[in-house]
């Protein structure tokens, strides 16, 4: 009665649900890990988890496994599946990682080969430049930035290749919360970038995925 | 001296440099077309074109069209190319339409097939279920909505593509000028979901040629 | 003389002042409720009451009934009325649950019929529409939903009921707290919708009361 | 193709769909009003039109009649309807008449009955409560009102019907189109109140009209 | 070296300065207190203080007094003076108290007469109408109101004393932090009101002693 | 029925209703003017008056009066009372000087003696200093500042009369239509200032009225 | 009496006062040309003047000088002074050019070398990274951009000099008028960059000019 | 991985990479510090530092110091170096000292002489006016400020040196996290004004190292 979990989603969107967990008490949680598990066969992803959920979650099956840098839990009951194209996750600095990595695993989670590019903001923009080919070998690239979040728009200018740009709430002052670089790629002046919600890293990795399997 | 054009975008974007016109003298732009003339043998776009841009650029050159609908401006020195899968532009009214017709526009010049679904909003759902294998067909779907934007989240729903939606101005009031719209694309409960700026039309068509041409 | 107790608003209002916890201290909320006994027979209700709260009034008086999912006292004095018709509580995700049983329970004691539809959400639509006769057949609808409140919108589209949206604040980033669901719901693109504050399960309880009793 | 009208909003909302007017050309909405009148015999209202909209639509049908200080047109090819029951308009300034004769008129059309209490604002108290009994005999209020909108609040402590406010637009500064009375009224302390959009008269008489019609 | 006293401040402005204890460390404090001892025979004010203030500031003197509810700290060294003339607090909810009592203290300090009319808020105006004369009778009225603010624009139409608005923090969602009441006491339709800041209940009792002392 | 003039506030409060005239159709201002010329003697006011609104009480009456700078229309048929002492209305710059005769035109038809000191905004800080004596003579200052509005904080913390500050619209970009002029006054770390709305010359002189004539 | 000119600026400032031209009449802006013409033989310099106040100000004397893009009035009495160091002012694309002449003619009206670098947007970072030297060799560089503003970090990265960000109001959506461009330069992950208001050349000047004599 | 430290930073702006340590994870930083002591030999700063990242820091390195009040940690391995000219650093109040201790300490590691004055707000400008002389034999001063952060706009009036402000979030309600201070900063009606990020003491530092070093 609590929640109506949505099993046809995988037919509809290529990849099944995933529990978001705040806001859900854990025998919430665990009563949805039990009913997915009754009804497919498949690996199961709860978002945003810390470490409660994680425990409460492996007290229903000792599949899950707890990423942790991404705040994620799998219940891995099969392997990962994985692509010849890879999607690529580009972050501007050391403190975007944890958004950076919930991208990441969920991508992976979702049957994507992934890799990483990390702390190339543009205040060394030679990091940017060493790295121009790993990115426009990229299939996608995401691009994960806080402060002012000009490393989209760079990237945009470099590379032909469809570009998601996660704002993260790195910063402080009139970063509002992740405003500053929300709203700087939105209006960025490259092209080729859509964006997705301040420190949404699982929103980018749908986006990524469904790109990644054209 | 008052514009350096980036005569190698199409190299790396995969699309030449458009013109975005306003704050934009009408001499600027019409040096900035013969400029472009000189350097390249495709065709050139203005983007946010009233009616004395195209004057303008009609003075320049007679292969100068006007798109009205779509306030876009192409100098059209070849037939645009085309590809086999399309890209669909849907609206959720009618008032959305001036938007969606940029981004098809722009998406034709680039060189795609386009596919058209509008005014099938949430308002009365029974439109949009009726076209739903439209939908699943195409290689990426551009939701244009205006209002509170509901449409991306439904579509979101519906369909296993990459979703790119746009948020138009339309409406009034707590609309301030797209912000709702602009808000509820970005924190939709439903995934595949990106977002380009209010009533960014071409930004949407360049992320979605880039999409389609993977 | 901190507290001029409104004795006379049920006669005004059809029902009697609630108690706003917030704000207030043990000792100022005890002193309310001991007066409200006083002058008056009818059951008496607590807001936003956290388990301190209840503990006080408790200490005051042994009818007291904690709604923990809810967040409301009771001092229930004599059994709820009820009605023919009935209030139909909807939320989007699990994650509502709180604020959607704020309604149901504040509903209840002002003497209403209430059902409950949890986790329709607009992102497995299916889930909705096998529902919409339980819809049709309320008196009033009360539609609870976060992140971008689009479930408000498709059940206006749908039904010819007076419909209240309670905007919550489940999501993050571009959601600033409910602002994105409020937004939302305000320009709702369908019509007959009217919303209350963000969170505020009390009064759109008070509403839909006022009108079930028409 | 540039509008799906739907032709079963009647049968779903109980009303049929209304033209909304900004953003749509007079080709358009003329094509619009053509083909309601072909597959419909009732009443068609265009809201939000200025006298450039009516003179097109009077252009199709000699029905068109223009009710200027609601800046809405009908094309009246039947008597309205009426009810037992009314619906009570009430302004707390002359300069909100507008925004409330748009109400009344969409509810008048619709098929209510509608009474008139305008300029009855707080600066002058006195004003409002010698017209309590007109209040409380209505079968809904809408209150419509700018600047702070506190008119909401004293209908709400005085009445026990369900009230639906409309913040308008009327203000200056720190009044920022509305947003003052907007948030005025969705936090006001009263309960039994629930908000439309900042100038929606329309939305308030659709509101209005399915509860006057339980 | 961390601070410069302002010792002057009492001929400028009729009262001497205070200390506002938040960002200050307990060491500056006591030396700030000390310092102010050493130069003056006058008592001294410290506001915003937690309970840790006041122990430091105790630590120093024993003539400290705790004035809980309005949280200030008072080193009394001399009897408060006192004026025939009163100012008069209003709030609109007990929630509110906490903000009146700090406007209510801070007057009594600087040598005013004070009277306080509590929870006389707009959701049952015969609480205020009921208290017309107090208000008259007053030099100046201070109304301290959360929520949406409306008690003030009824004060202002009942009364030709000069108001001074205090927005409350007081309220959840819209209320923004203050917000809705700030901005509906700025934009009241009522005249002869003039604002403070949010929950300010300081320098609302600055401007009234200033003029109850004209 | 347009109008329900509050013939009772000068009575209640001090002085009479003022017309405010945006939003009002000439007809009813002329209406108005009328109907309150049939019930009292004394002279009317209408703020905020374009010249349009001035032909149409002249056609009224001959007795109307156009102040331009203040936009405002008197109807002039008694003279102006006085009072011996004076309200200081100051600006920081040229251009806050039409939102300053808004409120010295306001304040002397509502019978009090008005000085005026202009253009002595921080930038230039001796032009204040010069002026200390005038200032501290009055009975009550408004300070009329836009773009930061600081002027108001440094009068506070030089003089010991109520200060009533008007934020001014006065600037560009980040002024935002008045909102840091007036979230400056708001926040001033000067006390006993208080504030009305971003230019709201009618207001300050209300409340200076008041306090001029306790 | 409407202004009092700041004879001294040029002493305590190193400048002296410009005329803002917005808000002050024609009258009003001759009279303050003339009263500086008496006071001191430099020159005189209007600011945000459109061709209305250089035909005012060219009737006062002949010696004014319209410089259209810039929008701003010279009153030459004398030739304009200049430095060894220059101060250099770059744009990210053709539409900030009016904003950067803006800057550009103040800095060369107060007496320094400017010189130019337009139209090096991110979008084609080679543009920039083409004209590091002339970067490098400024005494202090003035960034001035809109949209998103990245420019400023870009630049940032590069050079050691003292950069002060423009941000422009161009772009549309969530640019918001500028404020994108605003929050991301306040926000940059580079360092040594200051920032001034929207569209504020004269300010951005003003700052060079002090820096350039240091 | 983790991290891609800029060690060409000094040369290409003047000064090494500053760690900014929120949002790194213990470890992170201390890698961080290792890798950077290998690759130079001069001083390490990590500024936001609480004193888990100090005790971090010291276990790698001995020569770790800690400046609690500035909240940075330095890694001193040389004398710091010196100027000739001095950096001031100015605060309206004691509560700004922590913002501007960040300042004082990076500037001073960035090898320049600092002289502070604190606590010479605008409320007792006299505090201000006695210190003229130190305010301009400053070769750049940064002004400090919370509230609404008038002090920027009265020293800009008083001084010929460039002006760096810095608002802080120090204040309530309408200050809104350091908003009313930024903005007031930005649209000072002083001239030679430049503003960083709310609470960015470190901001400031490198703009006025680079310009006393010039
Ligand atoms: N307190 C601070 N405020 C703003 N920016 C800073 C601060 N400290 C360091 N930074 C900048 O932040 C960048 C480091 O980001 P990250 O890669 O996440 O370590 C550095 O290059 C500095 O320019
Ligand atoms: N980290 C996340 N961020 C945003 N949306 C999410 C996240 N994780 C899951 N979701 C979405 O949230 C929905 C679940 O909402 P609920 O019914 O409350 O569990 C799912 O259908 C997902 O599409
Ligand atoms: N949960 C709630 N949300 C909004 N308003 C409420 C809630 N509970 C009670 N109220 C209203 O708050 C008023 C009480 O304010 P107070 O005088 O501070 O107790 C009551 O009259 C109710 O109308
Ligand atoms: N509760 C308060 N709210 C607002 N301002 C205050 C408050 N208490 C003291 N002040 C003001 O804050 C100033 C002190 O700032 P500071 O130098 O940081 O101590 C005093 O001059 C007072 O005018
Ligand atoms: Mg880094
Ligand atoms: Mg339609
Ligand atoms: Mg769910
Ligand atoms: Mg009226
Ligand atoms: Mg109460
Ligand atoms: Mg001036
Ligand atoms: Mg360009
Ligand atoms: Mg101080």
């Amino acid at each position: 009665s609590y929640a109506k979990v949505d099993h046809h989603r995988e037919l509809r969107n290529g990849y099944p649900e995933v529990i978001y967990s705040p806001g859900k008490t854990l025998d919430q949680i665990k009563g949805i890990v039990e009913n997915m598990m009754k009804r497919s066969k498949g690996n199961i992803l709860a978002s945003r988890a810390d470490r409660d959920v994680f425990e409460a979650i492996k007290s229903v099956t000792s599949d899950a496994i707890y990423y942790e840098a991404a705040r994620s839990v799998v219940v891995k009951r099969e392997e990962y599946k994985t692509t010849d194209d890879y999607i690529l996750v580009v972050t501007a600095g050391t403190a975007d990682i944890p958004v950076a990595e919930e991208t990441a695993v969920t991508a992976t989670v979702m049957g994507n080969q992934v890799k990483r590019l990390y702390d190339v903001g543009v205040a060394g923009i030679h990091r940017l430049l060493d790295n121009v080919a790993i990115i426009n070998h990229a299939k996608t690239v995401i691009v994960v930035a806080g402060m002012e979040g000009a490393l989209a728009s760079v990237v945009g200018g470099l590379c032909d290749k469809p570009i998601i740009a996660v704002p993260t709430s790195i910063g402080y002052g009139a970063n509002f919360g992740g405003i500053s670089a929300l709203l700087g790629m939105l209006t960025s002046c490259a092209s080729g970038i859509a964006v997705v919600n301040i420190d949404n890293g699982f929103g980018a990795a749908c986006m990524a995925s469904k790109i990644n399997k054209l």
